[in-house]
């Protein structure tokens, strides 16, 4: 029987992250994967999910190729190539994830693990054993009752990205992340898409502008949306898909080729041991403390099974910290209210912090800045004049508290305001850091400035 | 005779920008411009290079398109539409100028402005008053005696962006931001480009990594680069241009159409009254202390006429300081060592701070961290795994003293370097602010946990 100082059950990103970093830490570590190393961000979610948009991002470059002073003919798309090339890149990540083990010497067991009392794992009949255990084992698509995912007509995330045939239609159910990215994609490459949300707003989460901005942006593209509307049954017993669609005004029979259900996600708990180890869940999230502890000493979990943020760097800084902590070094314990949340249709949207809705909620008294890209001399030289900036200060402190942006490339831009918050960071700091000209991150200035009426372009 | 608070001579990024703040803080204003309002930047400078630059990447795209999965037939390029466009966007910028001064109620004086002893400013021969004038006249391109510009064989950057003609073959003198915009940009329309460079690296100020990976880039693109020569003369007496460039090989003859000199700026210090009022130059430049105050009381200087970095930014925090300065608020002087530079050919270019060679000069112990975005998951996706992130720190107090990019998106993401530096980060605190992911933005903290020998995807 081989003996660990970790193993870690799953290879996702806060697994396979987890590991590195224990080897780094002198640790000898094992990682147990059934399917593909890397999980599902790198496999099935954030990076393939990226290469088809871009795919698609280039697509528009071809047909509005004439607002650049270009030319082009014959401008078409080749669903399969597109296809092939997101799964190309996500079979590189993963080979580049086996590098990575091999360089770190951490060993891969290939198979299903589940966990056994005494700090052990059966993997398929082989039993490992390890000081520490990282339960990683992530989450899926969280299907519905009235939604029942039969993989060809009813499909989650993980069909939509590999789809044999294009639908003509599609509707996605949901309108988070994932929702709205492949509303996006498909709507560029010519799918008649419809998006049923149930709540009043799509992007729910976000800021209700920003909700707002892409709702308009997206039926401008001719995405048809429905918010505060509920699929109640489908029915797939003909050619297609017939989704019953309760609004407010009724009940409403659309018809589709394909219904994508983008409703959350779900953990992956069962199965694997916990009840044996007598580990305590609740819901479908196993309880932990701030380092990553669950309930039986020797057992930890991190990412997508606990109840922080379902996101790829929240499993990895999850992962760093457990592994941190296990190893002896002095850590902190992970701010939630700091976690950005990015969204890859286009336009662009990421945030950090707190909604305008919610600071009020919580009675702050704010100062609230926005700053519009129509108003940024990079945006026109782009040609990305859609979307803008929105700063949430505390009044009284100066603390920034909320940064929301819809637009060309701001996804990149909330690193930003992540660290500047992380450092504790007031406006006048932020407006006195000489953002460089012409960028688009001029906007997060200008946004702060407007916050304290110091704003110079509008 | 009208008589202001302030009166801002020219109307550039430095100019307009003090006279919106000046505004702001309830002082009468006026701005006096002898040509397009918005200066250089708007109108011959940064916006419409940007704009040539986006044609220019979007026709990459094109050229490129089956990479993405898309089928294009015909691709090409209308010369005079993408310069048509440029102007476009610079003569929007200017009316957005034009729509601030009169929202904030700043009058505009057209016409040449001249400066008085006792705060006046005659323009074309009426005469001004105000209780501070602030000098923001600019700079213009410098001529070498070995290379003097006629306007059409031999060019400065104004002409090169809006020639009549394309042309077959181009000579660009001087790598930094200016030469390699032009070089990229004439490329990629099929322009055949020679970069000649008097220093031993191409962009000359940035870190010699940097350097190096844009040399290769730009080689395997087809533009030729000579580096440790020098052009002593041209002869435009034939059809096109023979330049004489000078190499430790020897002489060699070069021809081409059009000669691009972007070989740095020239002050615009002449005929503007200086001498007059007594206020002190050295060599081309105005000096001043350290809020932007000249010898001469009531006689202020901002921008590329004063000694900081001739960048728009540097000069609209100028700009914005002095007036605060004179409006009697609480301000701080402007930190000359955290100005970022960014230059806007692919890869693109963007820094702050100290390159690793100037550390070591200092006789500074540092650490060195680098990313590649070869192994960044978005990069692979959106098709951008061309540059880097290098990080330089202080190894005995954690300092981040430089920060050095190359790669798509970069000069969006130097921002966050920037504001770290401003709030005196140390790695460990960029380290553990959560990068969202997948994102360009993560290779910064990718490249710090490099620093401290944690990085987890190298």
């Amino acid at each position: 029987m081989s003996k660990y100082d970790i193993i870690v059950l799953g290879s996702g990103p806060g697994g396979y992250v987890a590991a590195i970093r224990a080897s780094q830490l002198g640790l000898k570590t094992a990682v147990i994967e059934k399917s593909e190393l890397g999980g599902i961000c790198l496999n099935w979610g954030c990076i393939p999910t990226k290469a088809l948009l871009k795919s698609a991002q280039v697509f528009e470059y071809l047909k509005h190729a004439e607002d650049y002073g270009l030319k082009v003919e014959g401008a078409d798309y080749d669903f399969d190539a597109i296809v092939k090339r997101s799964r190309g890149v996500a079979d590189g990540m993963s080979k580049g994830v086996q590098f990575l083990m091999k360089k770190n010497k951490i060993d891969i067991i290939s198979g299903y693990g589940k966990l056994k009392p005494g700090k052990k794992i059966d993997v398929d009949g082989t039993e490992y054993s390890a000081n520490n255990i990282i339960i990683a084992t992530g989450a899926r698509s969280r299907e519905l009752p009235s939604l029942p995912q039969d993989g060809k007509k009813v499909i989650g995330y993980r069909e939509a990205m590999s789809l044999p045939k294009q639908p003509k239609k599609l509707i996605v159910v949901g309108s988070g992340a994932i929702g709205v990215e492949f509303a996006d994609f498909y709507n560029s490459i010519g799918t008649e898409v419809t998006i049923v949300e149930y709540l009043p707003n799509v992007v729910p989460v976000e800021d209700k502008d920003v909700s707002k901005l892409l709702e308009r942006s997206f039926t401008k593209k001719g995405i048809k949306i429905m918010t505060s509307a509920e699929v109640t049954s489908v029915d797939t017993s003909g050619d297609g898909v017939k989704a019953h669609v309760k609004t407010s005004k009724g009940e409403e029979i659309l018809e589709a080729d394909v219904v994508l259900s983008a409703v959350g996600i779900k953990s992956n708990i069962e199965n694997i041991g916990l009840e044996d180890v007598g580990i305590v869940v609740d819901r479908d999230k196993i309880i932990v403390n701030d380092f990553y502890q669950t309930n039986i000493p020797g057992y930890f979990a991190i990412g997508d099974v606990t109840p922080g943020q379902a996101l790829a760097h929240v499993a990895s800084a999850e992962g760093i910290l457990c592994v941190e902590k296990i190893a002896g070094e002095h850590v902190e314990a992970l701010d939630y209210g700091n976690i950005p949340g990015c969204t890859y249709c286009t336009p662009e949207i990421a945030s950090v912090g707190l909604t305008e809705q919610q600071a009020k909620d919580k009675g702050i008294d704010i100062k609230v800045g926005k700053f519009p890209f129509l108003a940024s001399g990079k945006a026109s030289a782009g040609g990305n004049k859609e979307g803008f900036v929105k700063v949430i200060f505390d009044a009284k402190y100066g603390e920034w508290i909320g940064c929301h942006m819809i637009g060309a490339g701001v996804t990149d831009m909330v690193a930003e305001a992540v660290v500047a918050r992380k450092l504790e960071t007031t406006g006048h700091e932020i407006l006195k850091a000489v953002h460089p000209h012409p960028t688009m991150s001029e906007a997060i200035m200008e946004a702060v400035a407007d916050a304290y009426d110091e704003c110079i372009h509008i």
